[in-house]
């Protein structure tokens, strides 16, 4: 088995531990290291997060060329198992999404995240066509023997027409689906309130995904609901550039540098978060 | 008069008012934006932070290529005055320097960090070559039509041989040199005390950079002492991954989530930062 395989195997066992996993999302090669080096067994990526970093807003904007490059650069450095977000996969069709995904298995990447938006037209994939996409990738994994994970985001919550209650109903059909095709996780964006979460892990009986945001319980609370995923989505980069916003008000209004200097990392510390802390063990650049 | 000169001409004017210019250094889009947004006059990149954050350690190992790409990437995004940090220029001759220098001009900077380390060797470069060098890159100036701000850092006060005391002394001879040669601005690297800051202003008489570490006298201090320009240096990375270290062990240890989410930045902020300000006043891409 390859190096590759075995990470995406690794990655797949700890959907399926007591705990639930974990999961930072980087933007960039000294993100994902932190977090390697915080002791954190496994690292995603953020699209939001690199997209704007490379001076792209969310979405499909950024062009797949540097997505992929930025994957590869994070993977290269990193020892653990990377997942990627490749947002709706950059296509509508299965046949532009596999090779999007394909991209990033070149690329070092071990797992994906899929959205059911339909970037070009602003409302949610059919759900027969986003069946045929996972199913597409499955079958994509298999024959390059890399048996990736694939965590099948729904944004019906937020997209879905009726109540809330519809809504709910309608994100549960449409992950139940995308479980049925192949996905070894499903992630319903906006999955926040205790009561919600229960009814979808109940009715899914499969890991499921719900990403840091405000309101979100503690992650004792979500292993007891039998959360098996817990993401960080943007929310390190939120906090990063909010960092950088009181440290710039600190220096400017009052001369001094408290928010640039207290709990700061030195230039050595820096400067290995750029190279691999197992070089061995890296994924291909 | 371009639009690149003009901003050339803000960023000179502003090393010479009453108040000291406090430039901070970002290395990447959404950094540099968060500083325009705070109300900085202008921005500078951070050498170790754009290389850090695509995978390469601080110093010249980077290929140019990629750093002339992540300076581009920034300034097309910017409508503020950048300057751009070459590292010791990507070269020993000063005909090397000048091919750096102007492909940072043509990617829209209108000022250049310079340091006299040579990276091949490890030791400092010659001073009169280094004065070659600096008139090299203002010819280039004038014959480019971009009256562009030379900051001459200078490494003297920790790679020049014997006391203290005559390290300072170096750094001074070495910094009235590079001031007659044409910098605009010295930047002696790893100058903090009162003391030494006092004496070299009172010796140089032209605009002096100190970056901002632990031990420097706040802003209005530095402005009694005649300081002309206060940067952060790779100080804002410091601190956001600093941040990013003390999130994850929070999160892991106790499961909650109070380092990610106080004072964060949104989502819609977030995306705010890929894009221009004011378009039209941005640099080319």
């Amino acid at each position: 088995m390859s190096n590759q395989a075995k990470k995406a195997e690794r990655f797949r066992a700890l959907h399926r531990g007591k705990k639930a996993l974990v999961l930072p999302n980087a933007w960039d090669v000294p993100s994902a290291r932190v977090f390697e080096e915080a002791g954190f067994p496994a690292v995603a990526t953020s699209s939001a997060g690199i997209m704007v970093s490379l001076g792209y807003p969310d979405g499909e904007k950024m062009p797949l060329r540097e997505l992929a490059a930025a994957v590869g650069r994070i993977a290269s450095r990193l020892s653990l198992p990377l997942s990627a977000d490749i947002v709706s996969g950059y296509g509508t069709t299965p046949r532009a999404v596999v090779s999007t995904v394909r991209r990033m298995l070149e690329n070092g990447a071990i797992g994906i995240n899929l959205e059911d938006m339909d970037h070009s037209g602003h409302g949610l994939c059919p759900d027969a066509l986003q069946v045929q996409k996972i199913e597409a990738i499955r079958r994509l994994g298999e024959s390059m023997h890399v048996p990736l994970v694939i965590n099948a985001r729904t944004d019906a919550l937020r997209q879905a027409p009726g109540s809330e209650r519809a809504r709910l109903r309608e994100a549960i059909r449409r992950s139940v689906a995308y479980r049925d095709a192949g996905a070894d996780c499903v992630y319903p964006m906006g999955l926040t309130d205790a009561d919600s979460i229960a009814t979808f892990v109940d009715a899914l009986r499969c890991p499921v995904n719900v990403m840091i945001r405000k309101g979100l319980p503690p992650v004792a609370t979500l292993e007891k609901l039998g959360v098996k995923r817990v993401s960080f989505g943007p929310s390190a980069s939120y906090a990063a550039f909010g960092l950088l916003q009181r440290a710039s008000r600190e220096v400017l209004t009052r001369g001094t540098y408290r928010f640039l200097l207290d709990g700061a990392i030195t230039f050595d510390e820096l400067n290995q978060l750029a190279v691999a802390r197992h070089p061995g063990k890296a994924s291909q650049g």
